[in-house]
């Protein structure tokens, strides 16, 4: 009988918490995809990257106490007014802008990510752990098809990651250790709070997270638990494949 | 073509929010068998319905600010600490005390909940709306196969129903108005105060709630925009069947 490190931490985990843009969804490609359809005299790559550019320093502004609690919906509907003009866009009227702004309700998911969650969520609980707002989740969740055993969110801990109140609350939420929990993100920055929490971590590479025009280096970093290409190959190291 | 109220209500309603123990869950039931097969000596009807009416006066200890926030598995404990000696049961240890506290984590659904939300998930977002925390209402879905879209609960809310922020923060969280919101529940108390917060409401007869012993009038009263003999029956209401 071998006890491979796998093992043990399929062992000792019980939490799944994903982070969800990027890692379970694709946004640039499903901004692109829509924007493509919606407004095709506009640079979509561009614009795509432009909006997410603005999440982290939005987010900045609630962590540093400049706005109070504001959700990602309100943020990214900021971040939008902001852009439009660069793109020509500033045109957009109210229902237009609301309607573009409801696209990150409707992102598609990366083609494992509906297998891999399924096949993970016969041995662990699984959840989001995002900075989205539970409605956007949730909705997103119906249409892409994403069976989460709950929907826990930066809106539920009142703070974004990587604030440790956030890696932390899911802990809390099941009466567990920190270590019985383990965030799965495509991103460093994400799993290395979560790590200085005492969360188990997950790697998963999404080298088009960008788009084919701008390939994420997602060379094995040391640090992280595990490293998978996918969620099934997640799925499969942990022995629920 | 006929607009029925039910019709209208269904074109308005996007939301389903239930209450969770006795609407959908057999609290008292599934009790009275875990305790006959821990402690057949111990009359476990009354016991079960000496738990459940500690359950008011604990969440009022918070509500009046006597407590700070406290989570329900919490209360479930002082208030199962305070009845053990009646039972006979105060020699139960720590390991023994924190099982059993978890049976609120392991209630049955009632035969039709499953098959009732899942046909009104094909039309509606479901959620329960509950004064059970995240964990337990999380755990008992996973085990019952309860299939929510997300897990609402007061734990999301630090509030407990009848609390308007509860009823008014499920509106929120999918931003929409009160009345695109349903509450459904078991009890007429939790009804009203939805209602008295603009949201529909739909009455779900649960005459066995108490057990056999104690059955429950369930006859019909003015106010509800439904009112269903099960979540099946609700389903075909709302032509979710």
């Amino acid at each position: 009988m071998t006890t491979s490190p796998t093992h043990g931490i399929a062992a000792t985990v019980q939490v799944l918490a994903f982070d969800v843009f990027g890692t379970v969804v694709d946004w640039h490609g499903s901004i692109v995809r829509e924007m493509q359809a919606l407004h095709p005299e506009v640079d979509a790559d561009a614009f795509a990257l432009a909006w997410r550019a603005g999440y982290q320093p939005a987010m900045q502004r609630v962590r540093s106490g400049e706005l109070g609690w504001t959700r990602i919906d309100e943020l990214h509907r900021l971040i939008l007014a902001g852009i439009l003009p660069r793109f020509g866009l500033a045109h957009l009227d109210e229902a237009a802008r609301r309607h573009l702004n409801r696209v990150w309700h409707r992102l598609d998911a990366w083609p494992d990510s509906v297998e891999g969650l399924t096949l993970l969520k016969r041995r662990f609980t699984i959840t989001p752990l995002s900075n989205g707002n539970i409605g956007l989740l949730t909705n997103m969740a119906k249409r892409a098809g994403l069976p989460w055993d709950c929907v826990l969110s930066a809106e539920v801990f009142r703070a974004y990651k990587p604030d440790p109140a956030t890696y932390l609350g899911v802990a809390q939420v099941f009466d567990l250790r920190p270590e019985q929990v383990m965030l799965v993100a495509a991103h460093h920055d994400d799993l290395e709070a979560a790590r200085a929490c005492g969360l188990r971590t997950a790697y998963i590479e999404r080298p088009l997270e960008f788009g084919a025009g701008h390939v994420k280096d997602v060379t094995p970093r040391a640090g992280n638990d595990l490293h998978a290409a996918s969620l099934v190959a997640l799925a499969q190291q942990l022995s629920a494949g």
